[in-house]
């Protein structure tokens, strides 16, 4: 078993269905037994985080760099940097995950899941990627990468549990 | 110098103004150099927070317990507990913090501020705590430990650093 976290990027072109792919996953990992955190790349910088909590919104406004909320049932903690962290830093901060999904970063190294439409008319973002290590599409694709789509997507996570966290 | 970070509670009756204390002392302590964060403990177990990313709010919808959302000039990380975690716990959240400003967990043995108002018609929560360090009032109050005005307020952020971090 590899070094926890292990990260697995999860790319495609645009509205290829990235966060729904991410969305199901969840669930299915986590009935297998992995903790699972993610990660969502983002070229808007303009995003707001609202901590509902109102006095814990002021002590962010004051400047607290970290805030935690704490109830008897729930705990949030929040912490913010005023820059771009590497994905090496941001993955230091999931070290009580298995596995962290991320969004985007399809220029790293990590092994990758590719989201697939053909009526998008695009080719493969990762086909020539090395990390490539399937495909989901409910489409054809050629590829020399395991396919699976949405009903398969059981599979795809068994896959996943398989290739990086050995047969239980 | 003590081990990374330094915690001090403040406490008070309600509406003694714990909060507006803490969000007038970050932004001087910050700017003495020191890196601070900041828990609220709460008895409201309904709060709920808003990462504003659709995607990231999806993530988390989705169950996962650690999300972040990157961007390249800024980056927030979110990490969600089902549960209420000791206060060793949570401070090991704040490892890259120089002091952190914990509002309430009035009966641990952290050291304490406590904020005062007489019109309140209360005494003293902390008067017989040993870890009690300073009063914040405008009031006359009747303590062995240093009393401060919001007027010198300044000189409580100094009187915090010089007990916890020496001199510079």
């Amino acid at each position: 078993m590899k070094r926890k976290p292990v990260a697995i990027s999860v790319v495609g072109v645009h509205n290829s269905g990235k966060t729904t792919l991410i969305e199901k996953l969840i669930p299915i990992l986590k009935a297998r037994g992995l903790r699972v955190g993610t990660i969502k790349h983002t070229c808007h910088e303009g995003f707001e985080i609202d901590v509902a909590g109102k006095d814990t919104s002021r002590h962010r406004s004051a400047g607290s760099e970290a805030v935690a909320i704490s109830s008897r049932t729930k705990t949030v903690f929040v912490r913010e940097f005023k820059s771009e962290l590497t994905l090496v830093k941001l993955l230091e901060l999931y070290e009580s995950q298995d596995l962290v999904l991320v969004e985007g970063f399809k220029k790293s190294s990590l092994p990758k899941v590719e989201v697939f439409r053909k009526e998008l008319g695009k080719n493969l973002v990762a086909a020539e990627d090395p990390d490539l290590l399937a495909v989901y599409s409910e489409d054809a694709v050629k590829t020399s990468v395991p396919v699976f789509s949405s009903a398969r997507i059981d599979e795809l996570a068994e896959f996943i549990e398989r290739e990086f966290f050995g047969t239980k």
